[in-house]
């Protein structure tokens, strides 16, 4: 039974509550529920991680190191700078998956960029909470075809 | 039931031949039975189209009005360029999903811009012909969930 | 009496049905006719040709070397990217008056730029399916004052 | 009857004596009287200003509020850099149709870009002396179209 | 007795005519005499001039030499391309504190420089005619402290 | 009575031992105390937050979301590179007004840029100390005009 | 005996009537007819193809596979954005010799870039006509010392 | 005998007063005496004239048109970005030498570019009142080798 | 005896385990007993410190000021953007020589620009473990030459 | 009987022992003997020069002239920058043919521009020893074809 | 009586043969005659140096130490690239003066930057083999005031 | 026993004489002096190269194939631009160490490139005379490890 990782970076404690217009009515929570839905019917198990801290991202990265499979990653604004939270990703050595909410190739020019995509198996974009389950479902497939 | 435009692009027609380092052994019309499978379980109907044309690729997006309710695309290497097919994508109004099997993010440079992703709901890229799987997954939940 | 030839690049086909916000209730055939009165109007005469394919545009366009005395075009988005049919339009050496429904410089950053501007006589912009007429008067005053 | 100001920046009080090669032989004057003809055709009636001045051009488009119906302008070399003509343009909110006699396109890189051209109605370049009598049917066309 | 300058540039005597969701329902001669009395207020004297001229500007502050003891300045859209006028700032080597209406870093890209601010003392935008009021009080704090 | 929060970014914390000659010699306790007694006089009351922390800012902005009316913020180098600050400025969507001692656009190129200005009511800098009393005043006025 | 498919786009069927100072006077038959004689020397057999759709050069070049042992290619103005043909190319994993018949690096900036030359064994251009025949003396090098 | 008209750009009229460390303590006027006295050893004659207004100097260069036979100008400021000016000697189409006191290839970016020296005859930098010296020995060696 | 603050940033907690054939088999701690023995040799006292939090760092930092000589640091990722831990340094104003076991200049075109390099005395890249060492002499030097 | 210099820059002494994998096994004698029996069959003579001083090349060229009736040049490394050898060949006003062994379009980004090559007849890269011997071939077509 | 060192850079020595057009017909020991007179009219004493290369060029001006007061230099196309001149000409502690046959700032782009006009004391350009002359005025005037 | 190449390129003979704030007062000789000695202590032999010409240090390079172990190299102010000084220590394929007096990353924005860095084992810079000693030391332990 392989283990993921799912982790929430920068004001993704705020789902729900932060421009719902843009992010919708769920709270962090609510997915993280849904997710652990799917893991199971995947047969696939769980864990949660979500910090408004760079470090604290990084330092939970780390501990994943021989615990978990792979991970599913929502970097937040991080996405677009953190280089240190990049070089955590590739330090452990795990596949990522990495999810975003919102379109971020139809918003700001700041948010086109990625710095942890290339380091990435690859990104979805654009499906609200759902594209967390994308992820898990990509990570699923990944983690089996590359048995 | 809804029904659903997938759309190939350039050099698309080749896969299973075309560097299978990058894009795996199956063939275009296999990706398609999958998707033809998965439409059936999610009580959708497909529809199929490739072409090496920009030109051909515009026409029969244009023939999708009022024939489809949302158009999964891999646009192939016109993501990179064709302004002509972003307006023919915004000309029929309807919900696209762009999806890449290669993660276009850790690629040559010229291949991190997509203009077709801002005019779309959401892109996915990297995971090979399970990419379009995660389009349609994404294309049937939005669907769903704007009605 | 001369010849004018009138071209429409991608997406101009859906004309009326395109963002009529943008674009104004017009067909494209009914700007044809407005046209073909102007153009008998002025003792001119018309050819049209619309295509969704750069290749058929690049085709129609060396058809008029000996048959057409002046090309009215509306790239579509080609205007941004098209260097094969600025080298068309080069090759026949007519007078091209290059025109555009919307005003491309109010747009998006990738609309400021026209490839085919710099070989064209002159370029109009904004002002809809008026944007025709507009040229075809121009091009009208062009051919006359330069014989 | 709807009324026009037709403005003319800098060095256009030089037509037919500054590079007649490039611009015509006629005066500025000469396009005047032209203008007038045209405008007298339309049922329009039109006033005319030039100056070198940036702070002149702006003082008399602030004077058009409440007397002017619309402004068909050749800022001359101001185009390119002039923000402060730009919201004076913006500032007396008036329809705007900016002219320019030769096709500003195929000339030097810096006059490729107008600051003005993306808060006017559309832009007319290339025609020599004809640009201002296409701008006036251009400006016609709209103030009757918009009423 | 310190007194103090005051310069508006292009457009803003238009203030309360010119865009008033952007820029309120005050006029100029407003804002004018509220600084007046917070001038009085403060123990200061203050002077006002108002141009869409560079040139005269430029004069008006050549002219304060000797005569003012700082200079509250809201150049106007001259901020963002007027050499000449940061010049002419830097000639008579008095302090400067600019000021803007509206956030021009959250407008338009070109709104984002000022190629006055690098010579002021500090800048302020964002607070409608009260950054006037802001305005005098930074330099009256300034003037006193720099005793 | 409107609450404000007062935030200050990494290193202010070392005001008064940090380069003197560019930030004053008051330490960040001395400001404070100052904010305090004007606060008082303005009918306010403030609330004071520092950290070297990016994350615990954001945590701390978070807290805000019903408990103050608006942000008084210096986010020190932040300011430049964190797009998550910015996020998190938005997510809890209170009046932000930033403040720099400095005159950041007269210092080396990355300080001209703010990310988080773009999202704040306004920006104000170069007045040292009093750039934080400025800003509470202008916070002040624009609390009371929105109500 | 190897096969060289000898691929030509868009205008350059218009070779001897298009820009002859530039180009040259002879027919691309001619041209053809020059190569064909060359190969027979060379113990090498040539087919011909030109198009001036983008699509339809793709599509030949697919054909290619198992039939051509090289591709001697004048991409025309698709040299400098046609990314769908540089990925046709690399599909079928052939040698390519790109060939010009002007310097393009002596012309517009746009044509200084080759997006097809990165994945070409080597690029030629200059020689008018004779650039195809230096291409396939080149090609015909490379297929021997290759084997 | 030839005639030079001398101008000088905003803020120049403030030599002897701005920056001396940068500028020299001698007056304009100062200048301009020295000038005369070389242009009578030289059998020329010169004219002067300084304005802070851009339109100012374009009207003058117009009238410089049949009545001199060179200009010697310094732009100031307006050396960096007044297309305007540019044209206007243009226009005139007499010879123009360009000078400045200080040495502005050694100063802020933004005076590295001059937009007037591309359609001078050349450019004199860097030697304090005796740039305008130098620059009137030049065009007195211009007119003669140019007769 | 001086005493030196050595600093390590995100990431180099992993030294051992990330990227061997980057980064050498040495774990951190095997590198600081490398660097205590060194520094005894010196004649010098070490103290170490590591963290993946940019706010922990710069809190260390400033808990150096009359505590420490002198700071070596590797900054990991946060060399390239945190502008904070840049200013933390200044804030100090300590002596700083900044090393990177791998050759930053031959990496990711990211890691060419360290934003800390440029206000310390020196930087060393490449050596693997032995930078720290080479690091560690060169600010013995330093901090001998400069009593 | 026409005479061609051809020059070869710095480090192509090396040939043969150089990046074999890249720059082939024959030393550049071999290549010169080559370059001497085609030239002996084109009726052509040549002479070669080699020398990685820059200065020592543009002596060699300007001695070429009234010697040589052309120049085939492979000017190494130099050609991404050395202006002075480009101003050398346009001095002594011979058609020049340049050569490169290994496709820089393929390499690193600075390889991809030459500054000769826009004062050169044309340009042929990729072709290992045999690009030499291409580049005579297209140099003695060019000097009959333009007797 | 001061000593200038006149130095002249690649391709020069060709003078009178290159580019006549350009350049003028004058030979580089015509215009050191020229020079030479005139220094004798200033009382000044003139050397003369030319290379073609680099290292020759910055060993002569090592040598200059402790003998000349000046230098006038024509860098030729060194001006655009050679860091190493640069360097040389700031060891030396000299007073430079750059000057140019044609106006550097009216040609190719790459000609509008200078290396070493940002250490001299001015830059003189576009007046042939007169800006020679004026160059050494300038620095006979440069040592006198600076005496 | 390890031979080592210590290479210097132009202007660094004037070490000592030119900007002692900058470089300190030690000439080169002194410093290969120091190397040397250090040299003897690490058991390695050392030769010394210094020339102002970038072809001589080629050619010395070149010359210590075979001969040498590595090479420690200043290569001065073509660091930043000479790619056939690169292309050289490739070619050799010797363990090339990097040094530079001055912290080359807090100078000029062009001296923050080096050309050669890329292809070193890594680069020191800012240690004045002693980051020869460093460069020698990483040198030595390079040469060791790598055995």
């Amino acid at each position: 039974m392989s283990h993921v990782l799912v982790i929430n970076g920068p004001n993704l404690n705020m789902l729900g509550i932060r421009e719902p217009g843009m992010y919708g009515s769920l709270s962090l929570s609510d997915i993280e529920d849904q997710l652990k839905k799917l893991a199971e019917q995947l047969g696939m198990d769980v864990s949660f991680f979500q910090s408004n801290h760079e470090g604290a991202l990084i330092d939970r990265i780390h501990a994943a190191l021989g615990q978990a499979d792979g991970i599913l990653i929502n970097p937040g604004a991080l996405t677009h700078y953190s280089y240190a939270l990049r070089d955590a990703l590739t330090t452990v050595n795990l596949p990522v998956v990495e999810v975003h909410m919102s379109n971020i190739h139809a918003r700001e020019e700041f948010r086109h960029t990625s710095v942890t995509a290339p380091i990435s198996v690859g990104q979805i974009a654009g499906f609200g909470d759902y594209s967390y389950e994308l992820g898990l479902l990509a990570l699923h497939r990944y983690l089996n075809s590359s048995r």
